[in-house]
């Protein structure tokens, strides 16, 4: 066997199941591998930012790696940006990045450039394999670092000449993520705090935004009379009817400042300090109150969720939660097509097991409103702020929870940096939903602008933040690529169209026009 | 002023006059001085690639950097597949990069990440600035980089406080790229080569293609008997009736081999020694044949045209050129739409001083051979391998030259790396050709899959380099973006289509369905 075929073997008995390639020639012993070894699915993107994007949506709803496969320093390239997002997702994600042989690097042909110092930024792990017979422990090594908690991207690059090099088999398990031990002074003084009677606030994080977590951490606010917050955005939360309700903080910091400002103990779980997104001319950067302390009782290495619960027994919680109170579903809306209406039809049509991508920017906070007292869901975020992830992250997720309906709320702006990924919902046939908020432009930015001071912009400002002129018609861009769409210019046609794509198997997209 | 205002005033100062953006937070008051300053032009691309392929183009054909503005690591990533195919074409391109105020880093924000790390393997030059004061000089540092032959991608980071923080203004002119001297010994070398008898190639490459290098070339071959070649990809090739005619070496090493086995010497003149784009199993390296004789003219740093006339003048060739035959131009074809006849249609039509930007994959070896008898014009490669170059690249290309038609030959699977840059030829209104040869598949994998020795894969091999299941619906595609388009499946349509197009100004796009 040569090594592609020993390291596409490895990676299957290592547990991996799906690879998103765009292949060249210096990948197509990988390729033909790939086809040799049935337990892994190979799905075609046609701009590696799809695959990558995907890749982090799969691993936000398996916790397990998927591949993806790319075409030297360029496909790497094209993957960054989402690799970004997955990185701040902590996503396990294995990138597995052709190259040509070594010896061919001296002749410096068109396609070579320094694939590993690119790979750096983006990855906590990176590799070169140095031959054939090393080629499936380096792909179980990737798989291995990828898994590394709290969750990372791995790189390896794969010389050609070893994947067509001969190689042997090797043995090989699945690896599991291993935490680090709880600290018991870190529980003992979260105790401490929680008894303090100072107003005290869990900042969760990570996969504390799970079910579990969630529970123990109501248990504990329950107890004690602790705020339950989180980040604003974070790579997964479970929520809806029943679920424990979590206080995103507010985007903008004079409004997460304002929220914080409430407590003086800060308790972090799986997650770091809030901070500002950005930060701004003669702004504080700073958004706990002066003077506040911060104590971590579980940090991305550990179990945080495990802690949660640790917490909660030594607070003597009990092990009941009171149910949280069953909110009430919007109607049906009516009337003018908003961000508002279009949240409210979302929150009264969200099936039961949802998957959510949000890359809404401005237009999907009513969305998030809306859905509070839906059937539970998860709700994926937008992690790294580099837009084109909603798109891709609704592709993998729906790849990886296939009986699961997908809705994908995405901003036009964003959308048009990946849009390449309705054609893989389509050839895969994925029960993916996308909203496309189509307000054409780049509202977020015009909203800074206003905050920057700009506050009288010129026509030729606004329009660098605009994506008029000619308006983009998703209509045709998603049929384009074999997903059917409609386009919605009322509350009424919205809700019915959202409707007809969520009882209908396959992929859609809905041009919201606010 | 801010250091926005002094170093947008300083980059106008010092030459540039085109700005490529797609800006956020961190670049607003960089985009509020651009607004400012009258004499850069700002255009938005819906992604980065788009921006950073344009710039490539207008390089192309001015010779000058145009400006990328772009939003932290993330807007880089997205720019570096063509800041690749940049920096292989010897283009002078200069990125901003905004990033967050030092201070904020600290913090690791969302959008954070090692920019001038990610910035290094496409970049020849890279610098961060370090304070508001520093960053006109900076910029004119980037653009004065940019410009030193043969020309490089210069990366700028800007943290946003050196652009809102005070700053003053600069006194700067325009740098102009200087040439390191040319080498007596090496034209000394040169002469005896020609006249020793043996068979001699010139192997031509950047600044050499356009019309004072070729004229110069063929004065060498035609007191010499030298053969003239090119490399197959390079950056501008200047062609058509009445230019001396360069052989450009074939794609595939045993071809190319093969068409260089005919001489024993080489001189190299602005260009490498003769490579293979991939290596193969079992494949040699070398092109050139084995005890070849190889010299360097003139590197790319020297003026290589003008090292070309100095050797015509030392071998007396004298100053009169015999014009090159006049070849026939193809009749209109008929029948059935293939890429050979899609190529005569263009040979047939392709008016003077086309700019034809070129990345055609298999498709587009017909288009190159029936233009060489078409009026005069350029026409521009895909330099370093990155697909997604082309359509950006033309649009770049109408911008420098808005008197010129340009016309995009486009495989479909690169076409859809980047297909938002067909909407910034309609805002832009640029007169812009594309067409689409739309194969539905990666043509160029299929042919290296069986070359590799996979002569009958399997139907799932094959998949994952096709472009089908769905078939990409072009015509809905362009018209999405706001662009006239039409599919054609017959020579006769084809040709009719591709006559009104380059009949009409503003942007159009014909699917040929081969």
């Amino acid at each position: 066997m040569n090594g592609a075929d020993c390291l596409m073997r490895a990676l299957a008995d290592a547990g991996v199941t799906l690879c998103f390639t765009n292949p060249g020639t210096t990948e197509i012993h990988l390729v033909a591998a790939l086809e040799q070894e049935r337990r892994i699915r190979t799905v075609l993107g046609l701009f590696e930012g799809v695959c990558s994007g995907a890749a982090d949506g799969f691993a936000r709803m398996t916790g397990r790696p998927a591949v993806n496969l790319l075409h030297l320093g360029p496909g790497l390239a094209n993957a960054m940006a989402n690799l970004h997002n997955a990185r701040r997702a902590r996503s396990p994600v294995v990138n597995l990045v052709g190259d040509h042989p070594v010896i061919h690097r001296r002749n410096d042909p068109p396609l070579a450039s320094d694939i590993a110092t690119m790979a750096a930024p983006v990855s906590g792990w990176v590799r070169e394999s140095a031959d054939a017979l090393a080629l499936p422990e380096d792909g179980v090594a990737a798989v291995r670092a990828a898994l590394g908690l709290p969750g990372q991207v791995a790189t390896l690059v794969i010389p050609a000449d070893c994947a067509w090099g001969t190689s042997q088999h090797l043995q090989s398990g699945i690896p599991q993520p291993e935490a680090s031990p709880l600290s018991e002074s870190a529980i003992a003084k979260a105790v401490g705090m929680l008894r303090s009677g100072a107003p005290t606030a869990l900042v969760l994080g990570g996969k504390t935004l799970l079910e579990p977590g969630l529970r123990a951490a109501a248990r504990i606010a329950q107890r004690s009379g602790a705020a339950v917050l989180s980040q604003t955005f974070d790579a997964r939360f479970a929520r809806g009817a029943g679920l424990p309700l979590v206080q995103r903080l507010p985007y903008f910091p004079e409004r997460a400042r304002k929220r914080l400002a409430a407590c003086s103990q800060f308790i972090l779980v799986g997650t770091h300090t809030p901070i500002s997104f950005f930060a701004y001319p003669n702004g504080e950067l700073d958004l706990l109150p002066k003077g506040s302390r911060v104590e971590i009782l579980a940090d991305e290495k550990q179990d945080a969720a495990r802690a949660l619960e640790t917490l909660a027994e030594a607070l003597g919680a009990g092990q009941d939660m009171t149910p949280p109170p069953m909110l009430k579903r919007p109607e049906r809306p009516t009337g003018a097509l908003t961000a508002e209406s279009a949240g409210a039809a979302i929150g009264a049509l969200l099936p039961e097991g949802a998957v959510v991508s949000d890359e809404s920017g401005t237009s999907g906070e009513f969305a998030y409103r809306h859905t509070v007292g839906a059937p539970p869901h998860d709700w994926l975020c937008l992690t790294g702020g580099s837009i084109g992830q909603g798109v891709p992250v609704g592709t993998g997720a729906a790849l990886a929870c296939p009986q699961r309906p997908v809705i994908c709320l995405q901003g036009d702006g964003g959308a048009m940096y990946t849009l390449q990924a309705l054609w893989t919902q389509a050839r895969e046939a994925l029960n993916v939903t996308t909203v496309i908020f189509s307000n054409r432009k780049y509202q977020i930015l015009q909203v800074e602008l206003q905050r920057l001071g700009f506050t009288t912009p010129s026509a030729a400002l606004l329009s660098t933040m605009e994506l008029s002129r000619p308006d983009l018609d998703w209509v045709k861009l998603a049929q384009g690529m074999g997903v059917p769409a409609a386009r919605a210019d009322s509350a009424e046609v919205f809700t019915s169209e959202l409707e007809r794509a969520l009882a209908e198997p396959g992929p859609h997209l809905i041009e919201a026009l606010l």
